[in-house]
């Protein structure tokens, strides 16, 4: 069945909030096996908002809209829904008491202008609210039906899961959607496009997409049928297929990270790692910190963004900068090698490189990157061509680095 | 002007991706005195595209839509405008030599499929990509401008500013609008508008916004007028009496950032940084390296995420670290000391602290961190208490960094 998501408030007109409730709320009813036709968003403006529900309602049989709930003046949204549907407010007793509860637990006295949160329109059923004191609210006419939830995203968390998507499911016939999302790294969309597109036809109700980023690309199946059983098996069979085509460029599914999976990896194997970087100047190490609990095997590394601590820290003899330069495959290894013994750890990544926009000569332009890694078996490094873009640059490069060492704990040619 | 923005893909329509394009894109477009009047969202299937294009031409003289441009079959935006606009598509040569010069730059033969990306609908202008495959669109009707730009968000922010604001801005020819964005830091929202509420009076016509993001407070003065002069003077008298009020919060306007900000502090007084970090575990680093030449200042330094690294690099003797702990203000002033001496730098940052979201004491909670500073002056360290989210506190941690190095340069107490 389909739906269309409103979210109001002046913060994401202006783009000063991004708009994760819509995204939230997509995300539950996709996987519930409802289809989001249509998302839009509207100011705080009662004609605004009265506009965006009419057209929300003339186009999807379900709408749910978001925020402009709470007591204050800027909060109209209750004020447009009574226009659309021409209904007088009414004072729910229940809810009040409710309100006046919640602040006499915290031993504060209710601000009055909370009374304005127990009007509803005429008509009107109401999800309650656990934590805050605006109610979701439900209107139906036409065969049509209408939620207006708070905008404060755990309150209207709470409210959809626990109240809308069931009273939604028993409406609904719908038709069950699985999705499973492959991450990939290390690959190009379209060499990616090309290794797949011939060896696979998709059912019908199966559909694929390609969802580039500047770690990797992710692979999107999506699955709709009658059962959910259906739903699975086919989402099931196209991921087997894909990850026969495509696996040693697969590290993770859904919610995985590159630098959760590796963090995991070197957890598992009771590995440790250090890194020494340059161009990057240290986003490789705080891209692997980011994950709660890496200090288990992080142990840091140098920051080598002048040659002079090139040449100090990681017994890269001033030698080899002078004869192969700072961006090389030598100078790579030398640095990996350097930081494993400085640090005592299992593993060294370095990088080298010209990230741009100045510094690039004819044999290696802008973007050219050295990843170095050693270990206690082996010390190597490999040459990489990025774009011209400094930063994106310095990001691929820290993804690099993390999947050279994913290949190498896990033995992948 | 009004402009609806419309993102498009069936990520976002499930959920998968937050659509933190749109947000992007209203808010450079706000800065530039436009009104974002309506967004909306919509899935990778070409009736919708063409139905949600038309609607947005019809309700708003500027459209943006963004996402759907790439080469593989699930991308179809163009096909869509195609019908809109009853266009043919044309081959462009030139589009095609820029993307095979971009392939062979990495040493890659371009694959076949990017052919399409040279297939523009008839009288459309197009706007370069110096990132990827997909131009930017260009089309004009009836005194409408459609513009649409690929949904990966470094290219479409590339092109967005660098080609399609300054092309909307010969344009228009509405009322003159003038923004300031002063940027201030070190002060959260509720304390700066304490200070300045009191001591201003607006004029009609001008606005004041305070916008605080993980790295300060942004105060976004916006001055409207028939006259561009008087739109100027406006906004001048404003930014004046803000400076006046908040002067030593403000480190800089519009595009300054506090990384580029201090880097240019470092090169006019010809100093050097090195930086030692904790927690932070080179993001303090990497931000500073994401301005082009920084080099030319910044050295490096070390990664102290384990203590024994602490201990080897910075000279912190291991009585300071049993007897005040890692987290603690003598430990950060040692390893600021140590990172200074090691590298021989002017400058040197340490940063140390608990991000968590384990690792809390009573003593010193989650989000409690000790920022050192060393110069050939003096030795010193702050304590900073940020909130529990783990990456929330690394980020603001690396900025206050930059803050304490801003201070101690300009002397401002």
């Amino acid at each position: 069945m389909d739906v269309e998501i409103l979210t109001i408030g002046d913060e994401i007109m202006t783009g000063h909030t991004i708009d994760a409730n819509s995204a939230f709320i997509a995300e539950k009813l996709t996987s519930a096996g409802f289809r989001i036709a249509y998302k839009s968003s509207t100011g705080d403006r009662v004609e605004q908002i009265e506009d965006a529900i009419k057209l929300a309602l003339r186009r999807a049989p379900i709408v749910i809209a978001t925020g402009g709930l709470g007591p204050t003046d800027d909060d109209v949204t209750k004020k447009a829904i009574v226009k659309v549907f021409k209904r007088n407010l009414i004072f729910h007793e229940d809810i009040l008491e409710d309100i006046k509860r919640r602040y006499a637990v915290r031993g504060v006295d209710m601000p009055a202008i909370n009374q304005n949160q127990a009007l509803l329109p005429q008509g009107a059923t109401f999800f309650p609210n656990k934590s805050g004191s605006a109610v979701g609210i439900c209107l139906t006419e036409d065969g049509r039906v209408f939620v207006a939830l708070p905008g404060v995203p755990f309150e209207m968390q709470q409210i959809l899961v626990e109240e809308v998507i069931p009273y939604l499911l028993k409406l609904n016939q719908g038709r069950a959607i699985k999705v499973v999302k492959l991450r990939t790294t290390g690959i190009v969309e379209s060499k990616l496009a090309e290794m797949i597109k011939p060896e696979i036809r998709l059912e019908s109700g199966v559909r694929l997409a390609y969802l580039p980023h500047p770690g990797g690309v992710d692979l999107r199946v999506m699955a709709e049928s009658d059962s959910s059983d259906e739903a699975e098996e086919r989402a099931a069979t196209l991921t087997r297929q894909l990850e026969t085509i495509a696996g040693k460029f697969i590290f993770g599914r859904d919610e995985d990270t590159l630098e959760a999976v590796t963090g995991q990896l070197l957890n598992d194997n009771d590995k440790s790692l250090a890194v020494a970087e340059s161009c990057t100047a240290g986003q490789l190490g705080a891209l692997i910190a980011t994950i709660p609990g890496s200090s288990a095997y992080f142990v840091g590394g140098v920051i080598a963004y002048s040659n002079q601590i090139k040449i100090n820290h990681l017994r890269g003899n001033p030698e080899i900068i002078e004869k192969h330069g700072a961006v090389s495959e030598e100078c790579a290894i030398a640095m990996a090698k350097g930081c494993r013994d400085a640090t005592e750890s299992d593993y060294a990544l370095s990088i080298t490189g010209t990230a741009g926009p100045d510094g690039g000569t004819e044999e290696k332009p802008v973007g050219t990157t050295y990843i170095g890694l050693a270990s206690a078996h082996s010390e190597y490094a490999r040459e990489f061509h990025f774009g011209t873009n400094r930063n994106v640059n310095r990001l691929r490069a820290s993804y690099a680095a993390l999947e050279l060492l994913r290949r190498d704990i896990l033995d992948i040619q």
